[in-house]
């Protein structure tokens, strides 16, 4: 499932997970998604002016498509969105021909997402020129670029990672979004990291070293000073047991009561598409302390950072 | 249902309807779309250029949504057509939080097409950045640019309206493009507008102040210098009665026959798309009376205008 | 069916078959082909700039949509993809009022694949303005720019023609591939042409002037110069016996030991996109006689030079 995402330099090669990727490399993503900002959306037109970047998803999405949409666009680059449903792979086309087929035109990224783990990793893999990878989301696996925005969302309000006590809750054992942030913050430093879930959606302690897991989302709650919220993800709940909506949202909903158990400044996130009243009470979504629609700000100014960082200079 | 389209200044904020719409407004749009007609499609590149135009269409359409594309397009900007079948909306994202994270992606206008009436008043009532709503086609409520580019058609050939008497045929009960003509023409000041169509397709009276109603087609005809049939919209059809397609042109299509009771150089329109040998003869929609064409050649320089009004300076 | 692709001057004005093709403007556009490589991807930005293509694809497609989305994009040409399945042919709009509808429009290039013969050429004799129509493949008749592309990729590795011996080997019955690579390699001399198929995948000899039948693929390979395997289609077999994959293989499948019987240098192509083992073994595909991703490295080239052949100067 692992495949190189650095060439022989250290320069970033493709973008797969931020699992073991370096401190100093993530910081340079993150500043250079700073810049960005700086700059403005009209800022960068010329960075990517002819190069060719493909969208590849296999898995219906709205933010995240649009997002690297819209990045690659105000950096100059031209778009081709690969209809999955009206294309050949309906034909029969296999994933790899599909692949060599979009570099012999000459591309320069595949941003993919697929339901199967290791999909970016497997085109990386057999990537024949010099384009670039980026993993839009795989199966549970990995979403570094979401990683990679939450990171910079946290940084702009609260620097010091060290001193920061964060919480994750919801479905982890299914959340890729969970593992790439994980990554992340650990990567930074941050000083704790609490993961919390009912107990069929949360991993074996092993494969989390370094966070404290909890049951008990109260328990999770008490003085943290940043909540990330995951997304119920229904569609991939088939073979657990989550009772229903409200029996969820009574035991691990984020609401006002509950918040208080956080520090009073306690930043609150979530990835999107809300469940509103499921996994976050309306109130708290559109509260003085939801970052949710900064995440939503900061990821095209972060996704022209990585396309940028990978595409510049080949 | 209601939200201002103007600012504090009284300038456009959003396009929602042509309901109270001001004279001088209209005429406004109306010269800008000559000065991009006469600038012509490759003349104004740059006036937009760099800003992001959104489609949003939750109904299929093929030439407003090609309209409005090519008129972001021809003025520079970058467009995202977002496609509902494959969005989150399947996921259960509610359109107002698609909204705020289409906003939140620092984009500058969204063109709304929806099957509820009111859809794009909801959405510039919740929008929070600056952004301009257009709307597309609400329901049976309004298309107001479909009024516009209809006054433009119009006055490119018979500027004096007050000299006008104009028809419109059809199924005016489920027509947003009826709505849309009627606040237009009415506010530029039509002589005589005449709405025609089964009693079963009419509202009432008081819905339509200034218009006179007729059920019958050829008194309606008499005289008159402009006719605009309307597409049978059989999709929205579904509790009324309309015996039959063929039942329905002996009454209410326009053939060379009927088009003889109007003045000989009566102007032909529909909005498209056609049924032909239902609400038009084939011959007439093609004949030298017909400005169906014409229509749709003003739309997208009449929707370049709406952009940049909206857009322009902000 | 035919419709005449050249204006009084003799330059080309839509682009229907090979069929007739001259010579001189077969090499012309082989040749402006060889100067966009030359140029590179981002060598022609500004020769379309402001024009508009639009891709009309009524059947699902990989490589040619993207292909001659590509092509457009790197004129510098606004794309419209004009989604079927979401478009106004749903509501029953015929073609020929789609055609017109997006002509008044002013768009500049159509950009057809069609399942019925002759789509292109129809709407080639209702095109009311200047805009060119492109075929990009109507059922079994035609596919020029993929014979020109294959012609451009023999030309760049085996530039005489006339020594040439070049088998195409499979469903010809059923292939617009087949037949415009018949045009385009007859037309430039090729010294011999050898067609093979099961007997019921081959037309009657009357119909493949100047080419030899062969339903034995062994006997067509020896002292072959060049074979091109065509995809077995099986959406387009439903009257034909095909007994099964592995026995189609077994006769018409190219694999090594078969490759051996042509000359050692032999080229090695398939139009895309691949039924491995079924018409082709996968190492062949591969390997290093194979041209198959030339084939589609020079389409995006051979696109772009028959777009500015078409619309340049207009």
């Amino acid at each position: 499932m692992t495949a190189s995402q650095f060439d022989g330099q250290g320069r970033l090669r493709h973008l797969l997970t931020l699992d073991g990727m370096p401190r100093a490399m993530i910081e340079r993503l993150l500043d250079r998604a700073e810049a960005m900002r700086a700059a403005g959306v009209r800022g960068a037109r010329d960075v990517l002016a002819g190069r060719t970047v493909v969208n590849l998803f296999f898995e219906p999405s709205t933010r995240t498509r649009t997002s690297f949409d819209l990045a690659a666009q105000r950096l100059g680059a031209d778009v081709i969105n690969f209809d999955i449903a009206s294309s050949s792979t309906s034909k029969g086309e296999s994933l790899i021909d599909t692949l060599h087929t979009l570099e012999a035109m000459h591309t320069d990224a595949f941003v993919v997402r697929h339901k199967e783990n290791g999909t970016a990793a497997l085109l990386a893999r057999h990537a024949r020129s010099a384009a670039a990878i980026v993993n839009a989301g795989d199966g549970n696996h990995a979403h570094p670029t979401q990683g990679l925005l939450d990171a910079l969302t946290i940084r702009r309000r609260r620097p010091d990672f060290g001193a920061l006590r964060v919480v994750i809750c919801g479905d982890i054992l299914h959340s890729r979004v969970a593992r790439s942030d994980i990554h992340a913050l650990r990567t930074l430093g941050v000083g704790e990291l609490r993961v919390c879930g009912p107990a069929n959606l949360l991993p074996s302690t092993d494969t989390l070293p370094g966070c404290s897991l909890f049951g008990d989302f109260e328990a999770a709650l008490v003085d943290a000073d940043v909540v990330i919220m995951l997304r119920l993800q229904k569609e991939r709940m088939s073979h657990v047991h989550v009772p229903s909506e409200q029996a969820y949202f009574a035991r691990y909903g984020l609401d006002a009561r509950r918040l208080h158990l956080a520090r009073p400044d306690c930043l609150v996130m979530h990835p999107g598409p809300l469940n509103r009243e499921v996994e976050i009470a309306s109130g708290i979504a559109d509260g003085a302390q939801s970052l949710i629609l900064e995440q939503v700000e900061n990821g095209v100014f972060l996704r022209m950072a990585v396309l940028a960082e990978l595409l510049e200079g080949r």
